[in-house]
C-alpha cells in the first residue's frame, strides 16, 4: 500500500465474507466484526457484500420476508450506523429492504452521522425476481465529505448505461455490494468476467470502483469471490480476493483523481467526448420487437 | 481451431499488419496479400486496421488530403472489392475517406457484389480532430449472407454506448479497424485495456467482436497490436496477437450464438433487462455544466 499525497486520501477496504442464509444476528455480528478490523487499519470507506445480513438463497417468499428490515431502523442498518458513528467511516452494504409489502435488493450508504442513502438493485438477477421489486430509485449519487459515491448491485454492473449514469452524476467511486455467481461461457482458469467488467466500467469513465463480493456455496449456489478495487485508470490497486476465502482488500485511493485525471490531452475528456447527438437509440425499449 | 456445427459457422480473420505513412500503394499491396493469405485458410471474413491505406500519423492536412480516397471507387476500396470478389469473402478494413472539403476517420464492409456500408468513426481521439470530421453516419448494421454486421474504430470501442447501439440494432459481430495506443494508466505487464473492454464488451451484448490493429511506431507513435478476436461469451477464442509483430488470427465463429445465448435463465435476458425507464439521462450532453 502507497500513500498518496492528495485532496481526498481515502482509505477503501472490501470486506469478503460468508453470510448465511437465515442467520441475520450472526451476519451482522460478523460484518461488525470485519468493519472494526478494517477501521483499526485506518478504512474510512468499507463496502460489504450484497444481501450481508440476510444471505442471498431464499427457499420461500415467508423467509425472505422474515429476514428482510426497514431502512434505516431494522437491525442491520443500526448496527452498521453505530458502526460508522464509532469509526468516523463511511460504510457501503447490502440487506434486503422491507417496504409494507415490498422487497428490495438494496444497499444503504451510512456515516458518522447516520444513513445517507439507498440504493435498490436494478436489474435483478434470475430467482431474484420472485422475491424482490425492482428498483425504482434510479442511479442515486450521494455526496459525502470523502467524495461522491454511487452504489451498483452484482448485475447492475452487467449494464453500461448504470456506470454512466453514476459518472454522468459525478460519482468519484462506485461502491458495489456483490453476491457474483458463475456465468455463462466463464472459463475457470480465466480472470472472473465481472472483475473484466468492473476495470473496464472505471477506466472508460474514469473513476473508482470497489467491489466486495461473497463466498461459499448456499444451497448449492456458488459464488466467486474475487473482490477487487479498481483505480480510476481501470487497473486493480488491490485484489481480485480469494474465490473461496474471506478477505478484507484494502487500498488507499486519491478519489480527486477520478476528477483530475478526465482530460486524458489536448482533445479528449472521457466524459464530455460522448457523442449524445447519436445515442437517441439508446432510449428505446431495448431490441426491435420481433428481434433477438 | 474446432470447427462448430452451427446454422452460421464463419471462418473470421483478424489481420494485424504494419501501415506505413504515406506508401498508399504499398500498404494496399500489403493488405491485399495477407487478405489472400487469410483467404486461402479458408476465412470468409477479414477485418483490416484502421487507416491500413494511408497509415496513422499524417504531418499536415496536405498530407491527410492527399492519402484519403472517395468511397467506393478509391485504390483502396477497389482494391478491398476485387479482393471480396475473388475469394467471396467480406472485408472489413479502414481507411481515410474523402467528401469533397472533407475527411473522415472511416472503415467499409465490402463483399462479394462489392460495397456494401461506410462507418465513420464517430469519437476521434487526439490529434485526428486536426485532420477528420467527426462521424456523422451513427452507428449502422448492415445485414450480409453471414450474419448482422457492426462496425467501430479504435476509440469507438471506450463507449459502451456504440457496442450496445450495435447490438440493439441486431449486430452479430463488431468489427474493430483499430491502431490502438498507449492509454493513461496502461500498465504493460498487463493485458492492453482495449481488450479489457473488448471482451466487456462481447460479454455484455452477447455478440462476437473481431479487433484488427496494427503493429510499429510512426513518427514516434507506438501502437499495441495486441488483435483479438472474441466470442460472444466475452472470452478471447483468437489472441490477444503479438504487441509488435504483424499477424493474423483465425477463429472459427457460430455467429448464431450471439442470439441463441441471449436468455442466460429463466428470468435473464441481457438486451432486454435494460431498464430503459431509468436510461434517460444517458442522452445528457455529458457531465452537467461546470462539473468535472
Amino acid at each position: 500500500m502507497r500513500t498518496l499525497p492528495a485532496e481526498s486520501p481515502v482509505r477503501v477496504a472490501c470486506i469478503q465474507m460468508e453470510p448465511r442464509v437465515g442467520a441475520l444476528h450472526d451476519n451482522i455480528a460478523d460484518s461488525v466484526a470485519r468493519i472494526d478490523a478494517a477501521a483499526a487499519q485506518g478504512a474510512k470507506l468499507m463496502v460489504l457484500p450484497e444481501l450481508t445480513s440476510s444471505g442471498y438463497v431464499f427457499a420461500t417468499r415467508d423467509e425472505a420476508f422474515a429476514l428482510a428490515e426497514e431502512i434505516p431502523h431494522g437491525p442491520a442498518c443500526t448496527a452498521w450506523m453505530a458502526a460508522a458513528k464509532r469509526h468516523g467511516a463511511w460504510i457501503v452494504a447490502g440487506l434486503a429492504e422491507r417496504v409494507g409489502p415490498r422487497l428490495y435488493n438494496a444497499a444503504v450508504l451510512v456515516g458518522p452521522d447516520g444513513h445517507i442513502g439507498t440504493f435498490r438493485k436494478m436489474h435483478l438477477w434470475a430467482a431474484e425476481n420472485l422475491f424482490f421489486e425492482p428498483g425504482d430509485l434510479g442511479f442515486p449519487v450521494y455526496a459525502t465529505p470523502i467524495g461522491r459515491i454511487g452504489m451498483l448491485i452484482c448485475y447492475d454492473g452487467w449494464f453500461p448505461e448504470a456506470w454512466r449514469l453514476c459518472a454522468l452524476q459525478g460519482a468519484d467511486i462506485v461502491c458495489v455490494p456483490t453476491n457474483w455467481v458463475p456465468i455463462p461461457g466463464q472459463d475457470p482458469a480465466q480472470p472472473a468476467m465481472a472483475n473484466v467488467l468492473a476495470m473496464g466500467a472505471a477506466h472508460v469513465n474514469s473513476l473508482f470502483v470497489a467491489c466486495a463480493d461473497r463466498v461459499g456455496t448456499e444451497r448449492g449456489q456458488p459464488f466467486l469471490g474475487s473482490s477487487l478495487i479498481c483505480a480510476h485508470t481501470g487497473w486493480p490497486v488491490a485484489g481480485p480476493a480469494s474465490r473461496t476465502e474471506p478477505e478484507t482488500l484494502i487500498a488507499d485511493l486519491n478519489l480527486s483523481l477520478a476528477r483530475r485525471a478526465r482530460n486524458w490531452n489536448d482533445f479528449n475528456q472521457i466524459l464530455r467526448d460522448r457523442r449524445t447527438d447519436h445515442y437517441d437509440a439508446m432510449l428505446g425499449t431495448g431490441v426491435k420487437p420481433g428481434w433477438f
